[in-house]
């Protein structure tokens, strides 16, 4: 039984694209997974927020993680959302992932029911723990109130790693206010509870403070620069890094944010069908299109090498 | 191909009962959903949010259902809830639910993602219908943004209605907001639009104004005086009936309301294993059931025939 490493740098939530009948499209997927992972990702949480993966069943989330794998995409490189609000569909989308070597499981806290207790939460995480029953088994909680409305408390937190020292690794935390992150970090970085930031904006602090590095859906389109700043966080222009990575995650959070990744994907790609999504997302208007990419060209920005990712994929 | 006659009065989100090992159990769901059609309701709107069907796979529904059609529950009596975060699962519990016959299907929007556009809900539910494509599909809408987050609008209503007419069944309002059924009532009842309060609470109002019943939480414990009301709501004594079946939803409404439904069951039918809730719910705690049944033995709440149901479910 092999332990893999810890992961640590920047993750993104790969984003999941879709065919015009709103299949997944394995081959793209694959094409954009290697992409980031060879220009400045050290992970990929696939199957977060910002990969539609609430929008897919538990059959095409086990079929896409498998294609990865089959694909060359290293096991220990994926941390893929398994959190559900089934307790049933949790177990079986994180045993799939140890099964596969996956190098841990980012969970989201069952969120249909509201108000619920920690207690309810704890038995939720327990239960899973228990049921995967496998020591190579990494929990990542998925702490994301806007979205989720579920909160993972400290205390939570507190009592998940009294009895699962080692199992529950750390927190991705999305909660958008660095105060909780800060929090986090003073409360359990230290005993090697890992904490990724929730978006680049707060990368240089969280790295400051204790933290490994951020999970966030602009990796998807920026890894480089977000990367750069993650292994020079201690240089002397951290800072300036720092303001340029924040201008580029200011300017796409201007728009919904899982259409703009895609048009952006779509647009430096050269790939239209990339815009797709499934609802009850809906792609970005072709004046929004317009707007968000003339702003990025305005800055700078390029996404290097993806043409010809793109058209791998599309061979 | 039957059209089977559209479903009025009381619906009961039947709870769904769990084993011991959080496994669900099919000899006890069918007792409690025989019983309750039995003793007030008219038909059974199974796999709701009280129902805990969130914290059941796609397979486990699919399989409750075939449980009650098999044993005997008709499946015009049946409106189970289908609409989830996935496009596919939707489809595939919509379809399953048409294939066996049922009355309708109560629609959740996709709840995960928050602040989504009326045009991407849109899409989620035309999608369904059409990949369904199935002229006995009727969809009752299911608006409870306390819980769901995801609301669902008059104007979203109307473009359903205008593009789907005879699909497009119903509503249930779980708002809890009266002065919105009211609006829902005004604007679309006239055009066969089917309106159930989602509590007895607004049963009375509802049916002045047009509805066609309620669907209600406590309808699994309390069906027989809910319906009295339903059938007697142009009678003298129909305010005297409003007042005594609210009485008994407020008193509920001061607990945890699925584990309470649940321990009262487990009271009533004195069988303690029906407690069980799934994470992230707990059950009530003993002094939490002990003062619930307390309150209820004081206003001479019961439910009758519930012991005898239990005993073959167990057997």
């Amino acid at each position: 039984m092999t332990v893999s490493k810890r992961l640590a740098g920047v993750l993104a939530p790969a984003v999941t694209p879709f065919k015009r009948n709103l299949t997944p499209d394995g081959a793209r997927y694959v094409s954009h997974c290697k992409w980031l992972l060879s220009h400045g990702c050290s992970g990929l949480a696939v199957f977060g927020t910002n990969s539609e993966a609430n929008s897919l069943s538990v059959e095409e989330r086990m079929v896409l993680l498998e294609t990865l794998v089959q694909e060359g995409v290293p096991a220990d490189a994926l941390m893929p959302g398994t959190g559900c609000c089934s307790l049933t569909d949790s177990v079986r989308l994180t045993s799939h992932a140890v099964a596969l070597g996956c190098a841990g499981a980012l969970m989201l806290p069952p969120f249909y029911y509201k108000g619920v207790s920690d207690e309810g939460l704890y038995r939720n995480f327990a239960e899973v723990i228990e049921r995967v029953g496998d020591t190579r088994l990494r929990v990542y909680l998925y702490h994301i109130p806007p979205v989720s409305q579920v909160p993972i408390t400290l205390g939570l937190i507190e009592r998940l790693l009294k009895h699962y020292p080692g199992t529950v690794a750390g927190v991705k935390d999305s909660s958008g206010d660095w105060s909780n992150t800060k929090t986090m970090l003073d409360a359990f970085a230290k005993s090697g509870f890992d904490v990724f930031a929730g978006s680049e904006v707060f990368l240089l602090d969280n790295m400051k403070n204790g933290g490994v590095g951020c999970i966030t859906a602009t990796g998807n389109i920026n890894p480089g620069a977000i990367d750069r700043l993650f292994r020079g966080w201690q240089g002397a222009d951290a800072a300036e890094l720092q303001k340029n990575v924040t201008a580029t995650r200011n300017l796409m959070q201007k728009y919904p944010m899982m259409a703009a990744l895609k048009a952006v994907i779509a647009h430096y790609g050269r790939d239209p069908e990339w815009v797709t999504v499934r609802p009850p997302l809906v792609e970005l208007t072709p004046a929004q299109s317009r707007s968000l990419t003339a702003e990025l060209e305005a800055i700078g920005f390029d996404m290097p090498g993806l043409v010809i990712a793109s058209a791998t994929a599309t061979a």
